[in-house]
């Protein structure tokens, strides 16, 4: 993890928030790569779950939402840790983590390993956000960062049914940020208080809830492998039922084994009714479907799969991340999907002759209207080699002297090094043609 | 504007927040065809920003920073409202405004205007959000909303320079939310205390921050026409010096002609040195650029083109609403220019003949591959056309008889409403490639 995380701040991918100041613990802002490869995930995600179907469509939710969302989904009363605190070092730890935390008074020890520490009994702290709209700050004021988008969804449900003229099975997706007032994050960006959701909630008639569930989970696992992340880095865990969330009757986790070992990716819930019908008995709305052909009135099943940006991002990169000896030296390498890799083509004039560098611009000019590129003249190729590398560009297109008499530059595929000689016309189009077929993943293990 | 706003819930553009609790005041849920609008805008504000220029790199700054973010950014001591209370009425109003403002007591009269209300003194109202990080309520773990992005960026300056390797001129582009606690919302999404920016901070020497400027004007407003906003519903206007914020040495905002008057779309403001000061002396680090040839070291000045995405998203749709009288009905059509468009082309099989849906939905598959489309089969071919004209579709593709024979169909165009044959081969291809040509509004006036 500390080779990606180094990575990640060499390239400019992720910095920590605010770092001028101190930084804001488990927080991060993305620099350019990063916001390319997020912008990635997200639309290989949209393609998949909007673009290439006719019955999920889009929604963008306020974070801001009414107050009552979160009574009736559950999350004012439940949504909470056990925190105690100790009234020596004046600290406030989660009282399920006891056993990992450290009490501050020095020589530090474990809460209760000493009598220095002086633990109260434990509470229920809510994970939610609070602040509060409009001029007073009073309880009638109080609004919440959402936890999560579904329940942006849930509540539209009436509006998506009404207007958008849906008969299950259909979905609603929703991409967006949610906050959750964690007291333990960490892992770099796997855990942290602001993160961003990719969910999707499905509405079926109640008796094909659990051929979806499975239909969803297919799905879900061919995504990550079709984008290239091995197979035997992922696998489905379902939850035992001492473990299911109080709305939920099966949950399965897509789980990939990150550097600290298997951990939740994404997960998917059969949901149930639980979220319609807690709306509708707290809104006195009916949330509901009503059938003409067969002449049925039900509340819809809910399958959830619910992913999220940063974390699918992370898994990206360690699943692509390699470092290999070629000719005696390291190479790092990202080995992404090309539809993952922030920028598709790198062109890089090799040297600097008469209209050379014209011609170059003209190969860029050409080969971005088609696809992601960017423009190196900086430095040794090797090097310039080794930052595209790092970045994971699939192709190095250089231009060198025999381009100024025939037109033909080389071609660098980034896994296997080979270079081919290759027409300038076309090769646009040709790299966009190879962005839309089948990939094999060339990685080890 | 009342047609706007119907039109917008009635095709699902837009839904208010937590419509089913009572809503929350002035915030905006958006629907599938909203998303895909919103979308649009991001992305073509995108290309012109990040994928078409090679000095301005992509960023994505988190929602909560660092609190001394917003001391050195003068946004905790001066990013206030003047409120009054009234002692009667126990309603607080903006003390500015108080004269087109209503007395909650009955009959409702303005404050001041009777001796029902008795106002309190003006104070400063802060309107950035608070919340607290962690799980300790004080003041140590206050944190804000942020109220823009471009702090985010002035705070990511150094991070930029050196590992994106950018000298001035460059800019740093960001797209994400903000949040205001504004007293006075509204006009649909014009105002809301939740929304979405589109920032540009570009870095020149100080002595070509004029020039920047000017460059700037012209690019925006460039932006606007070319996606076709009638540019006469468009005009700039400089703030005069009373107007200026404490930070700008010139700002011009480009207004749009919106139905309650002209009002600000985007604001262009010359920041001068102002933030990068600040933050370098509220952080101890050094904000500026040694340029290695002329071993000169400055700070440099800011140029800031700041659109929002809720407000352009609304400038596009009432500059594309048309209402005509065809063959005696009134035809509702958002003349959107295609790129803005939601949906590209809709596919519409005429009637139901043996392998006709079939092909119609080959035509579908085969269209959507190059370009958003939708397929619709429900109602009247006539009702068909009137929902995707309200929407905007450019195009509309029609499956009759006649394609059974001789694989053509119908291409029917949205503004103009003349039906072309043409054939299934190669359909999709030419729909992408129109979306890439200069487009001319055939709006009136």
């Amino acid at each position: 993890m500390d080779e990606i995380v180094a990575l990640c701040k060499r390239r400019g991918f992720v910095f920590p928030t605010s770092e001028i100041y101190g930084g804001l613990g488990s927080t991060y802002d993305y620099g350019h790569y990063g916001v390319l490869l997020r912008n990635n995930v997200r639309n290989e995600w949209w393609r998949a779950m909007v673009f290439e179907r006719d019955e999920i469509v889009a929604l963008d939710s306020a974070i801001l939402q009414h107050p009552r969302t979160w009574e009736a989904s559950g999350h004012l009363e439940g949504f909470t840790d056990p925190l105690v605190d100790c009234r020596a070092c004046k600290l406030r730890f989660r009282a399920d983590q006891i056993e990992e935390s450290h009490c501050g008074k020095k020589p530090s020890k474990r809460p209760g390993e000493t009598d220095q520490c002086d633990l109260t009994d434990a509470r229920q702290f809510n994970l939610m956000f609070e602040t509060h709209v409009g001029p007073v700050a009073d309880d009638a004021s109080v609004a919440y960062l959402r936890p999560e988008t579904a329940q942006g969804i849930f509540v539209n449900f009436k509006n998506v049914l009404q207007f958008a003229r849906r008969k299950p099975p259909f979905g609603i997706a929703q991409i967006g940020k949610s906050f959750r007032n964690e007291i333990t994050t960490g892992n770099f960006v796997f855990r942290t208080r602001e993160f961003e959701q990719m969910e999707m909630e499905y509405f079926v008639p109640p008796d094909d809830a659990e051929k979806w569930h499975r239909h969803w989970l297919d799905e879900r696992m061919r995504w990550y492998t079709e984008l290239g992340i091995r197979s035997d880095h992922l696998r489905l865990r379902e939850h035992p039922p001492e473990e299911l969330s109080h709305y939920s009757s099966a949950t399965s986790d897509i789980e990939y084994l990150f550097p600290m070992g298997w951990s939740e990716l994404e997960g998917i819930a059969n949901r149930g009714d639980f979220d319609l019908r807690q709306h509708a008995q707290f809104s006195g709305e009916k949330l509901e479907y009503f059938d003409p052909q067969t002449e049925e009135r039900y509340v819809p099943h809910v399958i959830e799969p619910a992913a999220g940006v940063d974390r699918t991002m992370l898994a990206f990169l360690v699943d692509a991340y390699d470092s290999e000896q070629v000719e005696g030296r390291e190479r790092k390498v990202l080995r992404l999907h090309p539809r993952m890799a922030p920028v598709k083509a790198a062109v890089l004039p090799l040297v600097s002759k008469d209209g050379m560098p014209e011609k170059a611009r003209e190969v860029y000019d050409a080969v971005r209207r088609r696809v992601p590129a960017e423009f190196d003249e900086g430095g040794s190729i090797g090097r310039r080699y080794r930052r595209q590398d790092e970045i994971g560009t699939p192709w190095g297109i250089t231009v060198d002297g025999q381009t100024m008499e025939d037109d033909t530059v080389t071609l660098r595929d980034r896994d296997s090094l080979e270079q081919v000689r290759v027409p300038i016309e076309g090769l646009g189009a040709e790299l966009a043609e190879r962005l839309e077929q089948p990939w094999t993943t060339p990685k080890a293990g």
